[in-house]
């Protein structure tokens, strides 16, 4: 996007919600991209008003399947408009991609130009080799396109290409580049989302003003392929597995690994991000017990799981880009009696809900971490946001009872160890290295958030935590707000403002859907009646939670009043957490607001 | 599954949900396939007491990814364990399948065999000439695998290939097999899940008999691959498309398709099923506007999209057994402004999670239907069952609302006008209708659940639906029933027999989500406080909805108790809608029970 939108620029590319709003997009709003109130999103969305695009894009795959939409719109019109659709080869591991070829193929749809950049770099490493030009090029001949290889550096080359005619077949072309072409910093390394050092800016620009005069790729042989994964063997061990209390000073400090030993410095500060502590309980776990495996779809780097791929090379999994193939393959792992943890960006794994279903309808053993949940993730814009997760696992109830057990009847509620598939949401390091044990020695499905930013340390190593329990992380008398994950430090900063307006505010940490909401409602009804619920993400969660078990209270002498805060609009990039919660209306100011609202001191 | 079971009867397998309460399969438990109190459901689950399958099947395209785990997990043993996996042709259009494919040549599983069905025949068609045997070959070489195309029906070559040395590459079987193979009577025609008469039973067996002395496929070109897609042309036209009040006795009578005209009987008696008239209504609003495409995956015979694909072949998109593609391709199609309706099974849409969400996010208008929603689908088993859709649909809120426009407060409630992404729940022909019309008009994404069995009639053809609406279909001063879809009817009896009780049950219909809550809330304060609702799907639905407006009512005394009823157990299959909503406690026994509870009359 940052070299699209200034190009879309330069071209007199318009922006703005409808015409009558609309102007010409202007160079100096290249640098406001990703913020607020910046009509360039992290990655565009017609609907904020970059009409350029069809399609908000930003999850990968999608991009062919919505060029054959518009190519068979085109032929239905009688127009000649052309469809030309970039993806990435990384990207093409996703089997919609090729869903979307046999389409094209089906439809003959000579009007759509698939074009694969062929870089040979992912996020977190090479490409497979399935991904190969090679493999590219032999798997589109085979499903009937006509595939041509140019240098996706040459101007020519490319002209040529996307003037080539198919002969009745649909061309797609394979376009070898090089990340960071043209500038000698940036072709070295991976750069993926990274900015250059403002240092090197001037050096990179006259090597780019070179290259113009130049062209030509570099040898190919100089890609550096995964090696050969090592043939492991790992025999089962039965039994729980215990990480004991976390002392994450000795546990960061004597680390095996250069990169955790790195994080003690910041640690220092009190504040470790969840999605951290979720790649070293993983690791540890690993350490403890050979039945452990991870899988992680080319976000190893992200998602933390990267530690336990360097530690325990013979039982990680690298799935690439294809989140549906890794969630039942660790369906497949956990039949034959391993204990797969599965981890990527939360929205990614939505890309394998029905294969999660099929896991649950199986009481399948897996462990599902979703990274960058809800808007706390900020400039990356709502494609990488998960945010219906909470609702969705929510809605599952009971385990399929096998026959000749008791079954539940329907108007129950479900106990939290007989959920099909809880939700874990921990607000700090020390909620996600007890849960992330409580996830290894649960048996069954069950899903873990972890989040984006740093947040601060919250609990004693000792304390415990258990399916379906919550915490009490602050007293007061005139209100409850159940808050978890990144909202629990939202809640307690309201409950600050709060006391200085002589409002004293519980708060409680809800880490655990379905939730015992009993003991809740009895501290709310000593709290004013009063509980409010927070949460980052979009809503059917837990203000559904305890609204529904306050609703369904028989003496409505009893009853207490349940309001909810949650994201209740489709959001797009901002710059900071902070400004993400403000513009969803669930910061702490929101929630301090309404706290004086219900307790009657607007 | 009807063959599968009885030779593992034969085999000796056993059944049981563990070891102790094992016992061996009979070849009498065969006939109880898909009964409620019968181990043998619709599609095979470990969990119900079914080892011999190591995952729950039944939704595409996953199982060569199960495989991959299970021979992953068998070399991490080192055992000498090989996997089979078995993948129809049409299947195998699953984008997962080739994810499966990428995954299991980079981890060079050569103890990991697939196994492609290739008998060209779909559920609903021909499949395409992409998942020829030709082109499944080609693909599997282009992927790395060593494919071995076979007769499917001769002992020797089946022998011969799985036994096969892929010379280090993972083998995968291209078996060529005829659907009904043996048999003259089943060998012509689709019997996709139907069983033979009883009278062609004698028949079939010495066909069979015959067959084993014979052998040898019949000649590949008598495959009717489907003729060319006409390309039609479609001018676009602007303006809201009127659909008027059904008049069903004329609208069945004088159809110009004779397998519409055939309902008229069925319809005489008063019933008729909301998928049947979903696809009545897309038909005519092809008619009416040329806008109007479809979209559908292979099941259109099941969503009734067939009668739009035979009138406007033009503007039919068959997508295929591939989800993900369908709803981006529509969201392509929306894009270039087209109002694409998409329609499968709700289960199905599941797989397209994502791409729904990435719609949701650019405001696509694309519209989208799941049939066979809720357990009353019966003996296909959860795997078909549409139960978490609601839940998810809801959770979203407002529109991601273009830059310059007021945004909405986190903590206020949603428009209905203002979702999105509204979930329609029609329980009866006229609110399919009225629906329909709604969501072609409806600027923006939304989300229809349509029926397997028929429903009564319930309104006059003049009644007019809006969204977040309700209906009060019957009134009475105790309680407030809240129900929707096939669940208003449970209600209504519900209602029958608790007047038999005194008790008198006023029902509404919440056909629509999110919900005006406000005039519900109204008229239960005038109904003894109390409203029961009632869903056949899982939680997170119509009872959070009201839970969430009754608990957040700020005047305790004001306040309504709301108790909700929904499915809270992964189900299994039964025969029957009325066993199945026993089963899960949401039947109108189950509601009357609950009613009684809540007026206080155990």
């Amino acid at each position: 996007m940052p070299a699209i939108y200034p190009a879309y620029a330069d071209l007199g590319g318009r922006v703005g919600p409808d015409k009558a709003r609309g102007r010409r997009l202007r160079l100096d709003d290249v640098v406001t991209l990703r913020q607020l109130d910046s009509v360039l999103d992290g990655h565009p969305n017609p609907v904020l008003g970059v009409p350029f695009f069809d399609a908000a894009t930003g999850s990968l795959g999608q991009g062919a399947s919505v060029g054959a939409g518009l190519a068979l719109a085109a032929r239905l019109d009688g127009t000649a408009r052309r469809v030309y659709v970039i993806i990435g080869d990384g990207e093409s591991r996703e089997g919609q991609v090729w869903e979307a070829v046999d389409f094209i193929a089906d439809n003959k749809l000579t009007n759509c130009t698939l074009i694969f950049n062929s870089n040979a770099q992912g996020q977190s490493d090479y490409v497979s080799a399935q991904q190969s030009a090679d493999a590219l090029t032999a798997k589109l001949a085979a499903y009937g396109l006509e595939p041509v290889v140019i240098d996706g550096h040459d101007i020519d080359q490319i002209d040529r290409a996307l003037n080539r005619d198919g002969n009745g077949r649909p061309v797609a072309v394979v376009a070898r580049t090089v990340k960071g072409w043209g500038s000698s910093e940036l072709q070295n390394g991976n750069w993926h989302g990274k900015p250059l050092p403002q240092k090197d800016v001037q050096g990179a620009l006259r090597d780019l003003d070179l290259k113009l005069t130049e062209g030509g790729l570099p040898d190919p042989t100089t890609i550096k392929w995964l090696p050969p994964k090592p043939v492991g063997k790992a025999k089962s061990s039965a039994g729980p597995i215990r990480l004991g209390d976390p002392d994450f000073q000795k546990l960061l400090g004597e680390h095996p690994l250069p990169a955790v030993r790195k994080m003690l410095d910041g640690f220092r500060k009190g504040k470790l991000a969840t999605r951290r502590v979720y790649g070293l309980a993983l690791a540890e776990l690993g350490r403890l017990s050979d039945r452990v495996v991870a899988l992680d779809g080319d976000v190893k780097n992200s998602t933390f799981a990267e530690w336990f791929a360097e530690m325990f090379p013979e039982r990680y999994f690298e799935c690439r880009i294809a989140e549906q193939n890794m969630v039942s393959a660790a369906a497949g792992l956990a039949a034959a009696g391993k204990i797969p943890f599965v981890s990527t960006f939360g929205k990614f794994l939505a890309r394998a809900t029905d294969q999660i279903e099929m896991a649950i309808i199986s009481d399948a053993n897996v462990k599902l971490c979703g990274s960058h949940s809800g808007t706390t993730l900020g400039a990356d814009g709502p494609s990488q946001m998960s945010l219906p997760d909470v609702a969705y696992f929510r809605s599952y109830g009971q385990r399929n009872v096998p026959l000749g057990t008791k079954t539940t009847q329907g108007h129950q509620k479900v106990r939290p160890a007989d959920a099909a598939c809880p939700v874990l949401v921990p607000a700090d390091a020390v909620a996600t290295w007890k849960l992330v044990e409580l996830m290894a020695n649960h048996t069954g499905p069950c899903y873990m958030r972890t989040l984006r930013p740093d947040t601060p340390l919250l609990y004693k190593p000792t304390e415990k935590f258990a399916l379906g329990g919550h915490k009490v992380v602050r007293r007061g008398k005139h209100l409850v707000i159940a808050a978890n994950g990144y909202m629990v430090f939202e809640a307690l900063k309201a409950a600050e403002a709060l006391a200085k307006n002589k409002i004293e505010a519980t708060v409680v940490d809800c880490y655990c859907l379905p939730l015992n909401a009993a003991p809740v409602l009895r501290l709310a009804a000593r709290c004013g009646k009063l509980i409010l619920t927070v949460e980052d993400n979009y809503n059917g969660g837990l203000g559904s939670e305890l609204a529904e078990a306050a609703a369904a209270e028989g003496k409505s002498s009893a009853r207490v009043r349940v309001a909810s805060l949650a994201v209740r609009r489709v959001p797009k990039s901002g710059s900071t957490p902070d400004e993400m919660l403000a513009m969803c209306g669930i910061d702490a100011a929101a929630i301090a607001r309404q706290g004086r609202k219900l307790v009657g001191r607007k």
